[in-house]
């Protein structure tokens, strides 16, 4: 036995644990409070310090690296409880969670009420909910299963669950890509021109989701982009735009905690995409945004018809919540630009801002397409002349100003790292590029390393319609480690090629 | 760094951590395995030993408890792969499951074929499934979305993916309660009466899932339930009869792992409700079933409607596989005995076997009513005259030997255990009892520590129509800890009247 700092009290113990975003508290079987309170393995229990309190899973511990009066805490679960090595933590039963009575009814076909949604989508970014919970709010919501007015509560609740932005002026712009093509990494030119022309686009990112890099990723290796909520606000007041990772912020909190679990389910619906995108845009404070959305067999979206329903619904819920919404369909059939991964990426759009003769044409052509629609809605261009002016900034160098200027106020702007390894895969034959698997080049890039180390990815030397000669590069691996390097070429060894390579006759 | 016995193998290490079912793999965040092949917390990892392998969730340890070269174990993946310590256990990469895909489409509206959910069967009851995916399934075959031939489908790959009994009679009947009515305990009953009269009943039960005791539950306080196919083979051959838990024979296993997560959501749909069931009665070797179905506004079912429609898949399901199914709807409107809880409703069943004064009528009534329905079926008694036979085996005493008898073989007959607590919950007015709400009845049970722990519950003192005084015990909480106790009682304070009592004017 041991002495407990008071009834159903046990010592905070960091056990170092990492569970990801699944609180789990450890007990001791022969623990006094297991056994008083009944708890056992998988039993939900409510873990209090200071006024704080958490949910956490409890698993039961038999070994000797716990003590019988100690609560070892997973670092999720002794980050959110602030906790320190010692203090008393209290424990008790976890309340059930009275909206998950509103997801059972989603389940038997119910329609869900603004309100219900709302407790539903309260407990989620409180992270009350377990994953199995998790799972079935999700699966729930998948196959069209969520009508337009579920789907604007959905959105409207996930809005109001986190910070929301709000900005002095009459229009706020902001973009977003639906995803699921490799190294379109528009939104930096986008963010650089669109300032430049004195339209505010106040942009947050995520960090990749399932790809290699996510734009967060790629502006973290040029700048500081970790802004709290003040500095973010000072940067948009001083240069129009801001190019910041999202999560820094708290905008819509329970996306995160959603995201985590479609990811482990491969699963994607339109409600939940709907809602995850538009949620972060209201969030962020913005008036009107343009949806890039690439369409192509190995994209995410993979034919018209995808891309026409998601559309109308990302239009009408929009519409219902205020947020000017504009949809531009583009060719998914290949990667965008020449790197996949951070690094890679961000040398990309420099050059294309720094107009470099080697920059790629088809990401500057799409940004000044975006861009341009940007500029038109905000009346900085006239109708039909948007993409003229998204070029004419560019070309003037007026953008990559810009940017530079936005780097410097967010804390400086830096050389992205690059990759100490480096593996050349070349044509196996001559012939035509006929087609290019996007998600097969994206397992690759993610092997290598990206996004979590940075200078990971692949570099391209070859396109879709070209012509290459036998032994002709097609693509680079760059990789830090000999590991991943390693394990990036055994993956690509068991695959059909991910470039097929045509003969002529 | 420490010396790895092989390139991707670590010394397997049991940290006596019980994660329940879900096989959990601890590996220190420098380990040269973790960094070589990606993983991070909450991958999935194959760990493989002597050609056994199983899939498990990775956590991630920062801590000093586990050194760099060791793979740390969970309690149920330590047994699952028969690891002993020390040995080198290999690690890669978990292969995707095929088989989720099919639960995908199912999600998107796709109708499930016979293989495809074989494949799922198979996965899940290989404890192959993640929660998160566990839960998935379960979501998407809740609301009516599987049909009949999908049903009948996930009925037969649930019996195939287990063992299956074969008995040499040409009748073997059996009992099943779809629930929802706390204290419905007549199986126990219904067993001794149709032993008694010849008829061969090899009864397997299952512990409780979202109820406060189960059949098996409540015998396990009586007698040794867990016996193995021979064990359970040699009681029926001697006694006609037995009433062990089904979940050491193997019986349908994929329903076991589904149980966990169903109870975990609360939820039940009618196509998992009638694949569980039938799979279960199918594999025990069954060839007539009764099934008794409560109906009452807070029974499992609730209307009259929601039975004709569950009874008619049942017996639809049931004839596509062999199966005679009759069934017997019942009132569902209060609680029946006056025990809730394993122990609390033994001491029901022993108090009706031994035609104690003090017996609940009205559990005796129904043992009657349904024993009497299969002593018809199997020829023991003539239409009509089933429920009068019934009463006989029971009056003369016969029955009372025959569940005797039946114990004995099981391992001998035992005093169910008794509670060290208990708080009277008396009535707050004078007046007629209107309502009991069985759902918070049970809830508060369950909040007193049934069905795990044995002798907590629930004692009713008064039933629908009776008058009452304002103080007159309504009901007692039994429980084994104080802790448990107070739980069930700041819900109960929370909650409006569980007893509906009116004051007559």
């Amino acid at each position: 036995m041991t002495t407990s700092v008071g009834a159903n009290d046990l010592r905070a113990r960091r056990v170092g644990v990492d569970t990801y975003q699944e609180p789990v508290i450890y007990m001791h079987a022969d623990c006094s409070v297991c056994r008083s309170e009944g708890f056992t393995a998988q039993s939900r229990v409510n873990v209090s310090l200071d006024g704080r309190s958490i949910d956490a899973t409890l698993n039961v511990v038999h070994g000797e690296w716990l003590q019988t009066g100690e609560a070892g805490l997973s670092e999720v679960a002794w980050r959110r409880l602030g906790a320190a090595e010692g203090v008393a933590v209290h424990l008790s039963h976890a309340a059930p969670r009275a909206s998950f009575g509103h997801v059972r009814a989603k389940l038997y076909g119910h329609e869900l009420q603004e309100r219900q949604l709302e407790d539903v989508v309260a407990d989620i970014a409180g992270n009350r909910y377990t994953d199995i919970q998790l799972s079935a709010f999700l699966t729930a919501c998948t196959g069209n299963r969520l009508d337009l007015d579920e789907t604007v509560a959905l959105t409207r609740a996930m809005v109001e669950a986190g910070q929301r932005l709000r900005w002095p002026y009459s229009m706020v712009m902001d973009k977003h890509c639906v995803g699921g093509l490799p190294g379109n990494r528009t939104t930096p030119l986008i963010v650089a021109i669109v300032a430049a022309s004195g339209l505010p686009i106040p942009k947050t990112s995520s960090r990749a989701i399932t790809s290699p890099a996510g734009t967060a990723d790629t502006m973290a290796t040029l700048t500081r982009v970790d802004l709290d909520m003040a500095d973010m606000r000072d940067v948009v007041e001083q240069e129009n735009g801001c190019l910041v990772w999202g999560g820094a912020v708290d905008l819509s909190p329970a996306d995160d905690v959603l995201i985590r679990v479609e990811r482990a389910l491969d699963i994607d619906s339109d409600a939940q995409l709907v809602a995850s995108v538009l949620s972060k845009k209201i969030a962020a404070g913005a008036t009107h945004a343009i949806i890039d959305m690439p369409v192509g067999p190995t994209a995410k979206i993979r034919d018209d018809g995808a891309a026409d329903s998601l559309a109308r619904l990302l239009t009408d819920v929009g519409e219902h919540l205020g947020l000017h919404v504009s949809v531009i369909v583009s060719d998914g059939k290949q990667p965008v630009g020449r790197g996949i991964g951070p690094a890679l990426e961000a040398r990309d759009v420099l050059s294309v801002l720094q107009d470099d003769q080697q920059a790629p044409d088809d990401l500057a052509n799409r940004a000044i397409e975006l861009a341009g629609r940007i500029l038109e809605i905000g009346g900085a261009a006239q109708e039909g002349c948007g993409s003229d002016a998204a070029a004419q900034i560019l070309a003037s160098g007026k953008a990559w100003q810009k940017f530079q200027a936005i780097c410097t106020a967010q804390g400086g702007l830096r050389e992205p790292p690059t990759a100490r390894h480096l593996h050349i895969v070349p044509a196996d034959r001559e012939g035509c590029i006929e087609v290019i698997d996007n998600r097969r080049l994206a397992r690759v890039a993610k092997l290598a390393g990206a996004p979590g180390v940075a200078a990971a990815g692949i570099e391209l030397h070859a396109r879709l319609g070209a012509r290459v000669s036998e032994g002709q590069p097609l693509f680079s691996i760059h990789s830090d480690s000999k590991g991943e390097l390693a394990y990036a070429l055994t993956y690509l060894n068991h695959q059909e090629s991910i470039f097929e390579v045509v003969e002529s006759e």
